[in-house]
């Protein structure tokens, strides 16, 4: 009756992400054993008492053995340094991806590290996630009809491809495939900026002397806006890094375009601001009222 | 056994606040008659069925005739026509308040206009609203728990203050007092701030050829990150005109520390950026979570 799509799973960095898809793919009954390596024991501990994962290794030989699929979910800026420590164990058949928030750097830090194997790795960015992190906060529902982004080389197997986007369209996500270069500078605009602009006005605030009296009066506007604010600073740091060209590019298209709307305010141009306003507020019903 | 704290309230601008407002006041058995005053008929037709108001009243002299409160809950930009409209017909016991977002020009504007009544005169800001407009969106619980700001000058009575305070205190609202300065500058930063910079984002992501494909992967984070650039153009225009020194400072001081962050990025420097995204994550759960 049960036809599992992976025997053996092996997940480096059993948090939010990589903990999520093992409970995804158990529900779906796609999955048999799941093992989880990482650099917090009191992490896996948690994962095992919660059943995400059935064995913790230590022993990287042992964690890869026989394995089907390897999941990268550890924070950017650690992927080349499990790359490089993987590469000697990987067998044959198996089919190595990741989760990383940006692409163009994993890209090539898997062809710097892992030459021999860079036809089953298969390079993907689930858009799920959220200031929480920790297995403690994986759930089996968090990719349910959410984005999965797949960006394949050209020398990228098919079967390694269509194997990471079956698993990840059985955990509920809807899979699209774009160039490693289009989806930096995606997430650079609609995730990276945002959240570059909502730890700015925090930080602002808070580096003041009477920052508590702003905050005291802060309402549902500002918790809202500043949610992404609350993200981890260690990853948040990674992906600025990783993304960084891009990142910048967005970040100075964006000062430029701030700079134009304090001119229209210094000018007392109420006519033009409104435009502007009207302008955001209908492309925010149009795009993301209608999903 | 009825205490009515207002025999007659008149409303002008019967939209999400002052039909809020209206139907707490019911609630706590606080108000006898409420009269309705607009410019969108079909608004006030709604305030009727809905049973927000008890009259509509296009004639002012019928309107303000024995009030015992009048609140202006109508755009600020539109408060000193409103005021000057209402001038000749106050009577002596009218008690006048607002809910406007700015206070510093309310009060230059109740000093030249109201001038003979500027002792009953009492600036308030309900700090409740949403991204939702209208009557239709009212609700007898929109200020319960939320702050209202007074912020009284050295001539205002204090009966008419001790009023308004009992009254929002009726609805369920935290009252402080503050000099309309200092209101000025504060919810410039918590408040009007954060709106510039989500219009300015959304409404620079739309104004790209490709925009829609951004939109298209735009995850949770920026939707609550743009929430707020779903608010009413029109009433943010006047707020931004209304503050707009404090609000020219604020946006200074943001893209001044949103440069700096943009320099610690070209440079690469990771250690520095994770301070300051740590700095605005510990804030965040130091001053909004622990409400």
């Amino acid at each position: 009756m049960v036809n599992l799509m992976v025997n053996k799973l092996v997940i480096f960095g059993v948090g939010l992400i990589g903990g999520s898809f093992a409970v995804a793919l158990r529900r779906a009954g796609a999955v048999g054993e799941v093992v989880g390596v990482g650099r917090s024991a009191a992490n896996l501990k948690l994962a095992l008492e919660m059943g995400v994962v059935d064995r913790a290794e230590s022993d990287l030989a042992a964690a890869l053995r026989g394995a089907d699929l390897v999941l990268l979910a550890v924070p950017v800026g650690q992927v080349p340094r499990v790359m490089a420590d993987i590469a000697p164990y990987l067998e044959t058949q198996t089919v190595v991806t990741d989760a990383g928030s940006t692409k163009q750097d994993v890209v090539a830090a898997a062809a710097r590290l892992l030459a021999d194997h860079l036809d089953r790795f298969v390079p993907a960015h689930p858009i799920a996630g959220a200031e929480q992190s920790g297995v403690g906060a994986a759930s089996g529902e968090l990719f349910q009809g959410r984005h999965l982004i797949i960006t394949p080389s050209t020398g990228t197997r098919s079967d390694a491809v269509a194997l990471v986007r079956s698993l990840w369209e059985a955990c509920g996500a809807k899979v699209s495939t774009m160039s490693p270069q289009t989806h930096d500078e995606t997430f650079a605009a609609v995730s990276h900026l945002p959240h570059m602009l909502a730890f700015a006005l925090v930080d602002e605030l808070a580096a003041r002397p009477d920052g508590a009296a702003f905050f005291r009066f802060a309402a549902g506007g500002f918790r809202d806006f500043t949610r992404i604010a609350g993200s981890s600073p260690e990853m948040w740091r990674d992906i600025c890094l990783a993304n960084r060209e891009a990142l910048l590019r967005e970040v100075d298209a964006y000062l430029n375009h701030l700079g134009q709307l304090r001119e229209l305010l210094e000018a007392g141009d109420g006519a033009a601001l409104e435009r502007h306003f009207a302008l955001a507020r209908d492309a925010r019903r149009k795009y993301l009222l209608e999903k």
